[in-house]
């Protein structure tokens, strides 16, 4: 278990490096003063497997370099900020929980610190408690919060430094000085696993197709990555939907030339791969999400929604609506998530694609066209993956982080990011330091208002991972080529490998071992 | 990797054994002839890890101990006898599905050899193909064919023996000799790395209850070994809910009180376990299944179906029917499976469950007596239990059953199941031997016919693992006792360790850490 127990090793850097995190960030008026710290530290968000590593990584940085300190956990989120919810964490409690899955050592949440009151009352807790730093273990949106925090409290005066940690199973927080985001690793392997057991379940059945939904609402890295890891005939990527334009019917009928393709040859079975978020990057569902986002936005019961729907809507969009599956359009107005959006994660898409695939075969066959035999079976892997036991990769990821944020707030830096790089190189070469957050935010419209957040990394579709995938993907389509990763590993001879997403963008490798 | 290698252990004592199986074994007229055999190999039923082991283990008893024996591999199940569809198998061709999971090496298939027609078309092939052995892996119904070919043959004169080798990962085909079926070991623990994920994602989350569905259709022996593994607020044993004569009230009932007890402590959030076949053990809906079985058994057609069920359903059952949600009413007319039963699979009984669970919440708050928050996700967990790769046990357990069924037929045994036990020892110290299959045959009613056929082994309410359960599971309903197992290890400390079910069984251990 080389990376598994490899964070001191990686420490060693973190601890060399911090003194020097880059140029561009910013200092508060006061350095820590002493050699005792006080440090806080949140969870932001949904899980992601490795958070509890980040804890772990910050308690040794303090034990090893500021023996004495002491070390105060943010309960169920940022919430637990403004409440002063809170814990000590100490070594007893810590020792339990280092490589286990889950934020429940001291809880998550989806609350913002986002209004001038909200700031104000954080501002007054972290004086309180006399925290010299602040750690914010997030995705984009918590560490746009982490970023707004930083400048609050330097604006004030005060001097606790915020560092973000960047956290999301859906890998889309990541930039050139971010190679990846925590939990992307385990999620996919997770997930990988699943579907190599039900391809190898279809290829000795041969009766069915499996269309799978996965998680990944912005971006499809993970379907991306799985698609890598298992091979499978179909894998939508939304960044190319969106970038051709296509329509639902495109889909599905790229999806049934497969099937009908592979009929010809006998083989009535495959897998399908499907993003979470697939429905709203089809850019004419897309625009109807986007006006129903924005429509919606203040609208709660069911009679304001409705009118909202039936009488503002504009006519293409009411006709893109109107074309919808009831159920999926039930689906499209469900709860909405604290932003306002819609939940897409709640749309069963891979259901309403294998309606819309199965329609179509069916014409087909009337047309003469098809004589095969068409079975589906639907799944959604979501929940599953963001909670495992962190990969040794992620293990050893999330330890580092934690030590190096610990090191930035020693340091006295705030408004960065803790970063470590060199992944491809063993644990104890990592190089790790901090870039700035505000460096990576733009402008977005979210609740029907500008807002400057933290730009989404996603699929770019002349990189090397999708180059990768593009290559193989007709290959896969027709023949059988699964893969099945089996289950995740921690020692044994390829228990430390990163997911080939991140070899690839890393140019580890230039061509994986995907025929 | 202690068990995974030890096949070869263990197939030391199998050759020793071989010669002298059970007393009770009918031997054939003909003794193989030479030292050279060849032996011909199905898989029946749905996939199970460890098949490609099973086949594996023989070929490994043919090249030790009978050099230039053949194994012929039939194709997709007992069909490809009818069709004498098959392929050598060899060295060279095993090699790469050793230990891996599928059943794709040979395919695998649901048909029968039932009929006078199918088994004298089986005779002429088995004689055409001068083979002296078949061994069927599969459950209870594909060993109750290997007995009926085992008497047809010999009946015939035929040399061929037939053996049987336990298959299901039900875990319901097992009795006082047959220790277990291969492939339950390693459903369960794939399910349990699931279940335990999610389980994480609760306690971290606080917001949802999660439904499972697991797959055991006539025995819950996977949830309960799931429940052991992982520890849920409720895990729902069918042979409990038969005995005690539940209704489905009952059962919404009870974990309604669950929900209801955390709620007064907060917690919202929780895990329940479904065995797949719950609501035909409910006896009020097992009787309107079962009457629906016999009316359905030769109806084909939508109007047929709809006929029978309005004009020919007795009062009781039709209240019954119409009870259920409209969407559980036509799951129960599905697609009949072959055996003409109502494909129980289909029902999503986690959805119904979580439906009246749910209603009944409401209910209760309306009356005051319920003042918590209860959402609720539902999960099936089936397909991707039965492809995985092995656990290192089935990988031993399989490889061990394959060389002692090749050792059977040499010794010119018929009409067994292939056995291992002592499996508490270490692999190398396993007793091998056979098991006549007509000692565990009784007659049942299927398709509206008396039946021979293996009888299915229940959860037994009076045994040890039962009781295990039963010690603990009040305290896991109120309690967080929440036990994530992790994936699924092929080294390390625990990695050859077998299941909590077995270990009970055996007696290994009284109590498991089940705290």
């Amino acid at each position: 278990m080389a990376l598994r127990g490899g964070a001191e090793g990686a420490t060693a850097a973190a601890s060399l490096r911090s003194e020097e995190p880059s140029k561009s960030s910013r200092q508060t008026g006061q350095e820590a003063a002493g050699n005792c710290l006080r440090i806080g530290i949140v969870l932001s968000g949904g899980q992601a497997a490795g958070g509890h590593n980040v804890i772990g990584g910050l308690l040794d940085y303090l034990s090893e370099r500021h023996p004495g300190s002491q070390l105060i956990g943010f309960k169920d989120g940022p919430g637990g900020i403004l409440k002063k919810s809170r814990m000590d964490i100490t070594e007893d409690i810590m020792a339990e929980f280092r490589n286990t899955g889950g934020f429940h050592l001291i809880g998550s949440g989806r609350d913002k610190i986002e209004s001038k009151e909200h700031l104000a009352v954080a501002a007054q807790v972290v004086k309180d408690l006399d925290v010299d730093g602040l750690i914010v273990c997030g995705g984009d949106d918590s560490n746009t919060n982490a970023a707004v925090l930083a400048e609050e409290f330097a604006s004030r005066g005060l001097k606790t430094c915020v560092i973000g940690v960047p956290k999301t199973i859906d890998g889309d927080l990541k930039n050139s000085q971010v190679a990846t985001s925590f939990g992307f690793d385990t999620a996919c392997k997770v997930y990988a696993e699943q579907i190599g057991n039900l391809m190898m379940d279809a290829l000795s059945a041969k009766k069915y197709y499996h269309f799978v939904r996965l998680m990944g609402r912005a971006a499809s890295h993970i379907t991306l990555e799985c698609a890598l890891q298992t091979h499978p005939q179909a894998a939508i990527i939304c960044e190319e939907v969106h970038q051709q334009n296509k329509t639902l019917a495109d889909i599905v009928d790229e999806i049934a030339d497969i099937v009908a393709g592979r009929a010809e040859e006998g083989k009535n079975y495959g897998i399908v791969l499907i993003p979470e978020g697939l429905i709203e990057h089809v850019p004419q569902i897309g625009a109807l999400i986007s006006e129903l986002n924005e429509l919606l936005a203040d609208v709660t019961t069911d009679v304001q929604i409705h009118d909202a729907v039936m009488t503002r809507l504009s006519p293409a969009n009411l006709a893109v609506f109107e074309f919808l599956p009831a159920s999926t359009r039930q689906q499209l107005l469900l709860d909405r998530d604290p932003h306002g959006n819609v939940q897409v994660s709640r749309i069963e898409t891979e259901q309403l694609l294998l309606q819309l695939v199965d329609v179509e075969l069916e014409k087909r066959r009337k047309e003469g066209k098809f004589a095969g035999k068409f079975a589906g079976i639907t799944h959604y892997f979501g929940y599953e993956g963001r909670c495992s036991f962190p990969t040794n990769f992620d293990a050893a990821y999330c330890s580092t982080l934690g030590y190096v944020a610990g090191a930035l707030v020693a340091g006295g830096k705030t408004g960065l990011m803790a970063t470590a790089s060199s992944l491809d190189k063993p644990c104890a070469d990592w190089t790790v330091g901090g870039y700035p957050l505000i460096d990576m935010m733009c402008i977005e419209r979210r609740r029907g208002k500008d807002k400057p957040v933290i730009k989404k990394a996603l699929v770019e579709l002349e990189g090397p991972v999708f180059k990768a995938f593009q290559q193989m993907r007709r290959k896969w389509a027709q023949g059988d080529c699964f893969r099945s990763p089996g289950p995740i590993q921690f020692s044994g001879p390829n228990a430390d490998a990163a997911n080939f997403t991140l070899a690839l963008e890393l140019g580890t490798t230039k061509q994986i071992n995907i025929a």
